[in-house]
């Protein structure tokens, strides 16, 4: 392709994304791509070679909060693996480190929640569509929150058989199922909680 | 209205619903109204009147389903108040119906994912969608599971602030977030029991 032409191309990409940004802002994950090409100024043709199909439109406006999203669950990897500051006393049952990850965790997976309720598109970039590619946002996510489930799980904070992609789809579901709520992130929130500590936990 | 255009409406409204159901049942809650009207063989606009919005049309679908899962709750709630056969020593610090109320609301719980999941469309149709009106599926649905949940609250087997419409919005938002999965009942069924058991109860 001659630089021109790749110029364009790069051209009509960044002015697709813009104006998708913005759709997905107003309409949500169902947002119209022809509504998208003609904002852009472009023909659907041109939106779809950019874009296959709707959820990589989605994946790629979802970017930067995946990107945020990713660094936060680093951050928390990394200040969960240090000692804590006051040990407990050795009668308490429970290893050093639980707090800590458990914490870590769900700092996390409220950070998750909110991003999921307040990025509209996002929980629709995250839900589970087929067998994950390697640099799918699902993928690129679950890679960076792994380090925070499994020491939660070493820890006792969580259960063995848990995993980062059972988390993210139990997140994502509480984020579409409360999308239409007129308090969506409190809802959404409440939801969550009441997952965290269990319905009806057998006590 | 004369009697033949009467006679008219009901046979659409049976042919759109019967057309709509193998749509919904084929491609989800997302099937294309125009694809219903042209095998239908009415314009979009009969479609519309009978259905005003895709809501109601999921709604009319998913009766039978709603219809059973509101019997299944009338079923348990009966279950539920009857003394239970075996009675528990008196240290055991529980009351004597708690585990009879647990059981009753984690059964119809379960049906609902299991319904959710399996009844496309359904999840959709239950899923919150405004302020509920008096005769809609979600309204009538938590008008019948109401007396397994204030049981349940009542018997310290759920905390006393959850309500019958986070429990179906949790449930909800479970199969929506798995509807793609492999096996969409088995990954379902494993976040509902995760939720119920709690990611990470404080012990």
């Amino acid at each position: 392709m001659p630089e021109h032409q790749r110029a364009d191309a790069r051209r009509n990409y960044t002015r697709i994304l813009a104006v998708a940004e913005e759709e997905v802002a107003a309409q949500g994950a169902d947002a119209s791509l022809e509504q998208i090409a003609r904002t852009a100024g472009v023909g659907s043709a041109t939106v779809r070679r950019h874009f296959p199909t709707r959820r990589a439109l989605l994946e790629a406006v979802s970017k930067n909060r995946i990107d945020a999203l990713c660094a936060r669950a680093r951050e928390l990897a990394e200040g969960a693996q240090e000692p804590a500051d006051v040990r407990k006393p050795a009668d308490v049952q429970e290893p050093a480190g639980k707090d800590g990850s458990r914490d870590a965790l769900l700092e996390w997976l409220t950070d998750l929640t909110a991003y999921s309720v307040s990025a509209r598109g996002l929980a629709a970039a995250l839900a589970y569509d087929g067998p994950v590619h390697e640099n799918s946002c699902s993928a690129v996510l679950e890679k960076a929150a792994d380090p925070l489930v499994r020491r939660a799980v070493q820890d006792g904070a969580l259960a063995a058989d848990v995993t980062v992609a059972d988390l993210i789809t139990l997140v994502v579901g509480i984020a579409l199922a409360t999308e239409h709520y007129p308090d969506p992130t409190a809802q959404a929130d409440r939801l969550f909680r009441l997952a965290v500590a269990g319905l009806s936990p057998r006590s």
